[in-house]
Formats: structure tokens, C-alpha cells, sequence
């Protein structure tokens, strides 16, 4: 093949990435590396570690990134109120450029001169991972197994697995799942399956980090959250880090059976896929910080923020985190939450997040002026007619010289 | 004053227009001819006949616009999958034009040189209907009368009234409360009262169309509705009118909890307000639209439409839907509408809409690419590697030749 | 190889395309058939004929299609003053979704199930051709020459001539150029040769369309303009078909040194290129056509199609004329056309386009408004004053609550 | 009146501000302060102080403004190749902001509580200068004299000057013109008289700041820029301050007759008006930004620009220099110029600016991925295949079942 030395890999410690270890030392004759990164998926990541060394690896690299994963990438995107088509919240796309960051700085630390990843032909994973990886390193080699391989049935893997010794219970718990899932601080997600039929509706069972709202508690919870430039910094009143705000705001969600989604979603390779997320945290997020950006940003900053949001949400989803226009929209957005701070009260109930007060001390929300009540003069009605008849110009011209504004 | 002779008024038949019916003939000693609207207030109509008989007026015009308003207002605003600022449905927005259109056509047909309005200067509706008058008829006298009058204390209309033998009796039921509102087959709105201090919860007797999550059935309810060119044409299989559709998700909705919303939000005129809305049925339609936009819609085009929504909402929030430029949005979103067909299945649950199918003979959904499973070579995995490589070559040659992407 | 039966050769009778032909047939054993296309390139097509008679091809197409190609491509992409990256036509660009289509039409035709171009792989054109073609029939085998052979050098190329019985003198005189190029009626682009170093002067006789202005008329030159529904019909009063008038500007333009452009550009691809081109119609076409609309055109209508067309550009530069996104954009941008009626009269001078008068039937310019003199009380100047006040109420509120705009 | 102290008015020396002087003093029987200010308009400052003097005037503010009006603003709204409605650069509109700010800081320093400026009620300069005060100061008065005095006619001026002892040489030689002008260091602008009829040909002897086109020499210049974070920082490698760069390239410029622009344009108070402009440097500027961003900037930075210019240039038109979007936008601008750095080489002759080279140490032309010569491997053609096939998917999938991408 080519003379690849070394090269390291994102693994998870399940069966799929272990073979992928044993396939490149074969395959590359090189060293393989690996990478294990805790970003809050809800498994130990440290068994990785002796499967590793079971596979003769000598570079081991299990890494806890859970701060910097919400601290430099979920909070800064939520400050955009990113949504993907409507719906979809990122939970997979936002992980993507921090593991390749780490990737990256490993093979320089390492001398490695590739990288390798478990995603398959068909995904968006493959693209961020590697469109990370081109932009940080322009000269690694990116080896992706599934595209070249061709164990690509379940048999020929087990094949592969007895034929290579490679012990099958590997395999993690989640991998019995039918379904193919990923998961971390902000989300795990659900494909295949049943879920390839976009008539089916997703068994209840399915569903892993929050109860339905059937069988959520019937008493509301109420939470206060604090806002500080954009970001949370406190859950009623107590200053935690950014890990463990998304930490409590999943338990807190996850029990009242908030942030589940089942959509039919637009991949950047091309086709439609069919997606099942549990995003807890994640939603209630969503909803604060439209609430306190409610009252403490300029009219005008939200409206250029949202119209500009979809695009920085398909840049993520795309996998272009690390390039120059996220970058400059970032700017944008970031300079635009300097006066995001306060509170935000909220009530969750049965998969419902209710916004229930908000207030600031860098409140624009002026009571003497939007009162209905006698506003002492702070706001002259008249002003309005002239508001109107200026705005109305364009129009009253045109009609005026015989355009019909109504049939045209 | 002005040689106005005489003026087309938005009547409502409550108590301030009522005012309005009997200042305008004084200060103006002009004839006065109301119009009053059926857009599914939810309140009778009819009374206003007697009323503005008892005021003098000749002229009274009583329409049901319920279908007009569902059918080319309503409908259309919900191909673009409209939301202001994230959140309000426009409910009170999207029944503005429609109303300006009825008062410039019996103004024309009633040989009227002005119309009048009840609207007060502070908010976005007296823009609204304004905007849309001087649109359709450019030479067009508009006389509003709470920017003019100094009858601006509850005390001294009341005063009026009593001068001038207006049976206090007029003033409606839904006046009672102590929240401007504002309805129709939307929506309702609650302004006013403890909403102006933005901290406050809402209280819960405000709400009047739909239940609360809480007390809503605790057995989720299952609807079908299928989509013909973007638009609603049938529920559960049965084909029915714009209107009728409407109506029946409000009901339905209503009864499961859903549609509640309480936000600031930012008026055209300038300052923020706070406003709670009950839109049960066009938060189902939101939700369901772009269940049915997911497997139907090509990806560009629903992101086009994504990034132009909120532009498109701003057009109808401010008032200008009778403006050229909502036009031109409009001839976009419906041409991208003409392959919207096909099924949605949803569960209504205590607030919850969820969408657990969608189906449709247009559907772009390719199960045979998607599948996990063996694809048959639908798609060649290895298209994947050239894809990446030169969706990267920016980011590779920026990086090679120097540039830190990860730090810069 | 595959088992390809017949290919459709987009063919322009040069030495490349030429050695194309023997190369299909002997790599792929299949039948070929030859499409050229008379889109103003200033050659005579009907030579081709003769060549590839003698390259043993029996199904060979020559179409004039300059009408169509100005009419439905040129002509809708100048109604939305399109510009790629604020300076280059689109001259290539627009070209090839037409070839694209024809290709695609005589493959249906003809029974074929492959179609090839001499586009290279590196530039855009291959992307252009292939994106048509794959939308018009997505089942088609494509075949591209340049990235799967291995006559990559001159030399080899020879080579394969001499080995294989084509005449040299197949060689275009065009291609005798040390420049890469391209003409079509829109336009003529040079590329390649002492180009490839951005900070060197192109040379002056590369450029063949046009004069310099230095050696232009001391005398200018005055046309005017007639448009219709946004596209230009006649000349100095003489109505003539789209290709007539775009052949004409070409002769005014070009004898007046004007439509000459050097620019470094971003290839859809990923990487920059320079490119040289001339396109003098083009160039009065872009001027004559804001005139017109700067006085019938509605300013939010201007304005949403100024933010739209860098977009719209985009997709025409990139090859997704037949895309969703770009059809919709076009059914918003043609219905603004409906009023873009009137005239344009244009001073062309060494290099020069100088609009001195627009004149329409459908102006929305008001003298009676816009002027300095008494106003007769078309426009009352206090209106002004709560336009203003309103307008800067957002600001006022928030820098009376102590935000500093200045510094902030 | 009110209870206006004192008012600061923005004060050119001429015939029209005088009275205004005199008018405010007898109107509200107030002190007022003048505020002259140099922006490069070609014209005298230091004769408006015996001017106001002799109007009574004690508080007499002239500033020399040149070097802070090129460097924060002029500069930064280049940066992003800005231009209102294809065309106008926005001479008039950029200068403002500097001069409602310099009233605001002379109304602070000097106690007053309102400012005055001479702008008419019917233009965008009114806006713009309200705009400001109320941003920077919003509990300041502000009169606008053109919107309340009867003085409507050069007559009743007249009448007024005579009566108050006005000299009426106080007006200026500009003012003599048939035109409205107003000049700085970016522009001068001409509007009214014969160009009221937007068929008329602006008369040759108008323009004062260049030479026509026909008169300019017969020799090209050339020049080479040097920037620095998109900032021209050298010309001809002799770095220069800010205003000095523009006025040689003012210098420059309009002695090879570039520059002059005929336009009607869309206010932002509602109506259309006809405008000439000369903009030497301003046009050279634009030219040679894009040219240094052609080899330094990513492709998607440039047209995440370019899609957002329209906006940005709209924001700075309407007056809102000091509102909360242009700022974000200015932050999204400026970080993009980091790497704007080199020369850009251009040949001026009669009208022309045309690019003859452009070069940068940070530039991202890669000549041996783009050449058309053997690249050695830096680009391997092949990835194109997967590069379009992927993008292509979608209209694959859509055409492959059943929709007509052609006719549909």
C-alpha cells in the first residue's frame, strides 16, 4: 500500500474500532495509536485502554474532554441558537472537530503521519472528521477503513474478528442496540433499524436518556438559570462549570421527558436519512437563551443572528467548524452576547419547557414605555403617524401611478 | 378639522370602537360605515349590526372571512414554515392585511375618502393596517383615533360615553379581562396586566383556548393529515375546507395542552413587549409542515427557504404583506411547494407534538442509499473520499501554506 | 472497461476533443457520438462534420443554438445583475447547462448511455457538464478523458495522434493560443501561460474581442436601450432576437474597449485561478439593466435581489443551474421583471460605460416628490420627524439604560 | 417653545446655516454653538468663525476631523467592498456618523441640550444625523429647521436674511451652484437642478473634482498599493497616513477622469432620487480591495462578505453607523482582514482602474495546484469524480424518481 508509519485512531474500546486496529496494523504494517476521548457518552472509557494494549498498541490515549467539549463547542454554538433544518441540534456534529483537534495533536506529538476513524461512506462523520483533520494538518493521510475494506456484512467482521483473535465481547453494550448510535454531553442519537422506514414510529424502548413524557413526573419543576455573556453559569444560584450545567440539565430534562426528536434529515453526501435524538439538556438550553437574548439584546442583532443562524448551523453540520467562515460568524456572535446576562425562570413539565420570567440587569425591556397604562410622556403615539406614512411611501408611490398592489 | 365625508371603520362592536363610531361622526361630522369581520374570533358578529344601528350608521357590513383568511393568508404563510424571533406564530400579524383589504373595497364600494381603525399608536397593528390601506389605496385618508383623541384613561371614555349615550353595555365580555387580546381562527394573544412586568408567570386562568399540559387527557391522541401542495387538504382521511381544518386542529389541539407561548418579542414601532399567545393549531401545522417538507423537499431548497424565513416573518410581523418584496418570497416558497404532498402521522400529548410518520409518493426519501444494510451499490462509498478531499483543498492550501486554522 | 455501448462527445472539432473520439472508441469499444455547438464562439462549427467523419463517427450533431442559449440562459441570469465575486460574467458559467442539456437530449435520442467533455479535472467546467447531466438523467455514465488517461503532457498527446492516424491540423487555430480558452456569445476567457503568476501584466494581444482603450474612438458612442419585462429588445429603437442584440453590443462594446477583465477567482473545486476575459456585451448589458430598474424597480424588491444574487451567482458559477435552489431563485427574480419596461441610454467611451438617461412608462420616480422645489404637499416633512424618532427608539432605550454606543 | 438653553448646530458657513443661527436664537431664545467641521470638502473652515461671531455666536467649535473620518470610518466600510445598490459608494452617508458624533461630544462638553443640523426634511441626512444624536445622547433635543419653519422658498430666505441682517455673501461659491452638493474627503455628490429629470444628461461643467474620461491624458498611470489588514497603508511604497492616501488617490484619480457616477437611487425615506457623484479615490479603492482579497481571502470568507455587503451597505445608507447589527457586522468584517496584506498594481486612464497585478506574502494562489502544467502531484483529479457525484446526489436521487428536473 502506501508507506504509512504510524497512524492514530479515534476508538471507542467496542468491536468495530477494534478490528479497524487489527486491519490497519495488517493492512498498513504501520503502528496504530489510539485515541479515546470521554466526552460525557455515559461509558467508561478507561476499559479502552486494555483492549488496546490487548491489540499489541504501545501509544494509548484516553483523554476526559468533557469541559473543553462544552465550554469551546456546545456553549459557544448555543449563543447562536443553532438548529439544523428546524429541528435537529447538533448533538453529533459539535463533537466531530474536538476529536479531530485531538487526533491532530497526537499524530504531531506522536510523529504520526495518518489518521483513521470508524465512520462509514454514507455519513456526515466521515466529512467532519476529516475536513478537521485537512485543515489542521494539510499533509495527513486519512485512512477510513469502512470506505476501503470490504468487511462490510456483520459475518465477514465476526470472520475477520475469529480469524484475527480479536474477543467479540469487544463488542460494548451499546453495539446489541439494532440501532447505530453515538453519543455525548449533548446527545445520543438513533439510526437504522426500524428507523429506515420513515413511516415506523420509533419504539418506545429505543429511547435511552430520558423517560417519556407519559411517565414523567406529574408535578412541574421549576429551575432558574443564570446567564453570563451568552453562556450558563449558574442552576439556581449555584455557580457550577460548563460540564456540569449540560450534566444537571440532562438529569433535570431527561426526568421530565424532555428533548426527544424524530426527523428525516438532509446529509451533506447527499441523501435523506432518517434520525431519532434525545438532546434533554440541549432543549432547555435552546429555550433559555432565546429567553434571556428576549429581553437584553438589540431588535435588530436578534434578527440578523437568526437569519444568518442556519447557515452557521449547516456549516457545522457539515464539518466546517474550523473553517474561516465559522470563524468570522463566530465573531459576529460571540461580540453580540456581551450584555446576554440574567436569569431565566423555567418550568418542565412532561417534554414541555416553559418559559415562565426572565429578567436583567441589562434589560431593554422598558415597562414605562411599552405600559398600557399612562406612560407619562415616554413615548409620543404621534411619532407613529409619520413611522407609517414614510414606511408606507414606497408603496402609496407605486399605487399612486397605477401598479395594483393587490392582483399584481 | 379635515373635509373628510366619510370614513370606513374596523368595528368591532365592543365598547372603544363603539367610541370610535360616535368621535369620529362628532369631530369629524362625517358618515361613519362599520365593518365588522368573522375571522373565527370565537365571538358572534352578528350584535354589531344592532349596535352600530343604534349609533346612526347606514352602512354596515358583516363578513365571514373565515375561509379568505385560512385559505390566502394562513396557508401560505405556513409553506415558509413562518416563526418571528424564534417563537410567535403571527397569529394576530397574518389577520391585518386581510382586514386592510375589506376596509379599502367597501371603502371603494361606499365611495369613502377615509378608514379608521381602533388600534393605538404604540403597537405593530395600527402599522399593519395602515401599511396595507396606503398599499391599496394610495390616496386614502386614515384617521386613528388613539393618536388623536385625549379620551386615554378608562375614566374619561367612560365620561364620553355617558355624554354621549353610548350604553356602557357595549363593552364585550372579552373586554372584562384585564389583558388587551386579540383573537382570531389562529390564534389569541394576551397583552397588559401582570404580563408587563416580564419576571411574572402568567396566570394560569388567562389562558382561554386550550387546557393546560396538566390537566389535558392522559392518553396521547393520534391525527393524520395529508398535505396537497404544501397545504392541509385532509384530516384523519377526510378531505375538508381551509377554515374547517383550521378550526378542527384548534380543537383538537386545545384539548391536548398545546400551543401556549409566552415571550418578549420586538415591535416594529421600537420597544419590547411582552405577549402570550394560544395557537394550538398552527403550532400542530408548524410541526407537521416540516415533517412533510423533510422527505419532499430537495436539501438546498428547504435551506434556501430556511435562511429566508426570517426575513419573510418580518415582512408579515411588520405589516408589509400587500409589499413587493413578500411577493417575491411568496412566488418562491410556493413554487417550492408543488412536490409537498403526501401523510404526516402525529401524537398530540399534553403539549407535546410529536411526528411519528411521514409518507409521501414525492418522497426523496432513498432507502436503498440510506440503508445501513447492504446497499447494492446505490452508492459507491469511495465518491465519498474525492468529495471530502475537495470540499478540504481551501483549508489544505491555507494551512499549507502557513496559516494556524486551529489558533488564528 | 465497463459496458458502455454509446457516448455522446460534447465536441468542438479541436485536437483534444479529436483525440477524445479515438480514445472512447478504442478504451471503451463503443460507438461515438458527436455533439457541436454553434453558441457564438466566432468559429464555424459545420468543419466539424468533416473531422469527425473521418474519426468514424456516424451519428453527428451540429446545432446552432445561439438564440436559445441568449434567450433562456444569458438573458434570465442578467435580470438579477448577476456577478460572481463583485467582477466576473459568468461567461463559461452560463454556457455549459445548455450543453449539458443537448448532450443529455441526443444521449435519449440516440440510445446512448454515456456522455464525455475535454473539460479537465481540475477546473470547473467538468462539474458544470456533469451536475446537468446527472440531473437530466441520472442513471448516465460519465466519462471524463482528462482524469482517467494518461496523455497528460503534450507530448503524449502527440504521440497518440501520430499512433493513431489524427491529423494534427485538427488543432483549432484557437488552440494554437498559449492560453487556455473558452468563447461563447457571452464572452471570451483566457486562462493559463504567463496568467499563472498573479502579479504579471497579460500581455496585450491576448485579447482578441476587443480593443484597448487606448485604441478606441476618440469619439463615443451613444445606443439606447429598450426593455421588456427585464430583457433588452431592441436597439436604437430596431426590435431583433436575443442573439442578435447580444452580437451587437459585442461589436459596440468591443470597438469601444470596453468588457476587459483580469481577476483571480475561487474555483468551485477549491482552489484560486486567474483568468482573463472580454465581454463587452455583457458588461453594457449589466450597467443598461440597474438603470432600468433603479427607476421602475420597487427599492425592498432591489434590495432582496442585491442580497439574493451573490448567492445566485454562486450557483450558476458552481454548475446547479438545473437545482431546485437557482429555479426558485429565478421564479422570484423574473415575476420582479413584470415592470422593468423602458429605456436606457448609455455614452460608451474607451473602456466606458456611462448611463445619461432611463426613462419608462412604468417609473416609480417622482418628480413631484423627490424635487428641491416647492412640493405642492405631495410629502409633508413632518412626517420625517416620527420616522426618525421611531426608528432610533431601540437605540434611545437602550442607551438611556446605560449602554454606551459609542465605545461599547 | 420648548425650553431649549442651548442648541449645537452643525454649521458649513454658509448662506443656509446662518440663517438657521439666526433662526434658532430668535425661535427658541437660546445660546447656540456652532460645530464646523473640515472633512476634506475642499473648501475653507476657519472663515465660519468670524461668520458666527458675527452672528453672536460666543461657543465656536472647527475641527480639522480629516485623518479620524478616513481611518474609523471611510477605511473600515471598504474593508467590506461596500456599495448601495450596485453602485453609489456611499460618500455622503459615511460622514455623517462623525459629525452627529462630534455634536453630541460638543453637546456634553458645552452643556447644551439640543443640536440643530440643515438637512431637509425629504433626504437620508436628517436620518442620518437624528439617527446619531438620539444613539450617542437619547434624551437630546433636536431641531430641524427644514422641517419647521415657513422659510420653504429662496425668497422668503431671502426676505429673512434682509430682516436680520444676514450678509447674504455668507453663502458660499458652492452654493451657487444650480445643484445641492455636499463634498468631503470621499466624495461630492450633486443632486436637483436639470438632474431632477432622470432622462437628462448630467451637463459636463457639473463636475469639479475630475476630468472627463475625453480630456483625461492620453498616457496611462500606474500605481501600486500597499495594504495592511485591508487597509491601504503605502502608495508606490511611501506609507502615508490614512487621509493623505485618499486625498493622492482623490489627486490621482480624478486627473485620469475615474470616478464619476450618475445614478437614481432608493432614499430611505420612501422616494427615488436622481444623484451624480465624483468618488476618485473611493473608486480606485474598491477596485484594488478586491484584488489584494483575490489572492489572501478563503473563498467562503469572500462570499460570506459579499452576500452580506448589500446589508451592510444599507445599514450605513439608513444611518444606523452607531446601531448594534453594524457593529456585529463590522466585527465579522474586520477579523476577515487579518490576512489582507500585499500589493496591488493598477493602470489608470481615462475612467479606467484596471488591475495589472496583485501579490502578498499571505496569499493563497497556489501555481502548482492551479497550473495547467504538470502539478507534480499536488492535485490529483481523480477526487473530482467523488466531488461531483456527491454533489450531485440529490438531483440524482430526485430525477431517479421521476421528477423532471428540465421542465418541472
Amino acid at each position: 500500500m502506501s508507506d504509512i508509519k504510524k497512524v492514530v485512531l479515534a476508538y471507542s474500546g467496542g468491536l468495530d474500532t477494534s478490528v479497524i486496529v487489527r486491519w490497519l496494523q495488517e493492512t498498513y504494517n504501520c503502528e496504530v495509536v489510539t485515541f479515546t476521548a470521554d466526552l460525557g457518552q455515559g461509558e467508561e472509557v478507561e476499559p479502552a485502554r486494555a483492549k488496546a494494549e490487548a491489540l499489541g498498541v504501545k501509544e494509548i490515549y484516553i483523554d476526559d474532554l468533557r469541559e473543553e467539549f462544552v465550554r469551546d463547542f456546545v456553549f459557544p454554538m448555543f449563543r447562536a441558537n443553532t438548529v439544523y433544518e428546524g429541528e435537529y441540534l447538533l448533538g453529533t456534529s459539535i463533537a466531530r472537530p474536538l476529536i479531530s483537534k485531538r487526533l491532530i495533536e497526537i499524530a504531531n506529538e506522536t510523529g504520526a503521519d495518518a489518521i483513521s476513524h470508524g465512520a462509514t461512506g454514507k455519513g456526515n462523520d466521515q466529512v467532519r472528521f476529516e475536513l478537521g483533520a485537512y485543515a489542521l494538518k494539510p499533509g495527513v493521510t486519512v485512512i477510513a477503513p469502512w470506505r476501503e475494506w470490504d468487511l462490510t456484512s456483520r459475518e465477514t467482521l465476526m470472520a475477520y474478528c475469529e480469524e484475527h483473535d480479536i474477543p467479540v465481547d469487544f463488542s460494548t453494550s451499546k453495539k446489541k442496540s439494532p440501532y447505530s448510535m453515538d453519543a455525548n454531553l449533548l446527545h445520543i442519537s438513533y439510526e437504522g433499524g426500524v428507523l429506515e422506514e420513515p413511516w415506523a414510529e420509533a419504539e418506545d424502548d429505543m429511547w435511552r436518556w430520558s423517560v417519556s413524557p407519559e411517565t414523567a413526573p406529574d408535578e412541574p419543576t421549576y429551575i432558574e438559570l443564570t446567564y453570563t455573556n451568552g453562556d450558563i453559569t449558574a442552576i439556581d444560584g449555584v455557580e457550577l462549570s460548563p460540564a456540569t450545567i449540560l450534566e444537571n440539565l440532562n438529569t433535570i430534562g431527561g426526568a421530565n421527558g424532555i428533548g426527544r426528536l424524530d426527523i428525516v434529515e438532509n446529509r451533506f453526501v447527499g441523501m435523506k436519512a432518517r434520525g431519532c435524538y434525545e438532546t434533554p439538556g440541549g432543549t432547555i438550553m435552546l429555550k433559555a437563551h432565546r429567553a434571556i437574548e428576549s429581553i437584553t439584546l438589540d431588535r435588530e442583532a436578534a434578527h440578523l443572528k437568526d437569519e444568518l443562524m442556519p447557515r452557521y448551523a449547516k456549516l457545522i453540520y457539515n464539518g466546517f467548524w474550523w473553517s474561516e467562515e465559522r470563524k468570522m460568524l463566530q465573531q459576529m456572535i460571540d461580540y453580540s452576547q456581551r450584555n446576554v446576562n440574567g436569569d431565566v425562570r423555567l418550568k418542565l413539565y412532561k417534554g414541555n419547557v416553559v418559559v415562565v420570567g426572565r429578567r436583567s440587569d441589562d434589560s431593554l425591556f422598558d415597562e414605562s414605555i411599552a405600559t398600557f397604562e399612562d406612560d407619562a410622556g415616554s413615548y409620543d403615539q404621534k411619532d407613529a403617524e409619520g413611522f407609517i406614512k414614510l414606511n408606507a411611501l414606497r408603496m402609496r408611490i407605486a399605487a399612486g401611478k397605477g401598479r395594483n398592489l393587490l392582483e399584481d
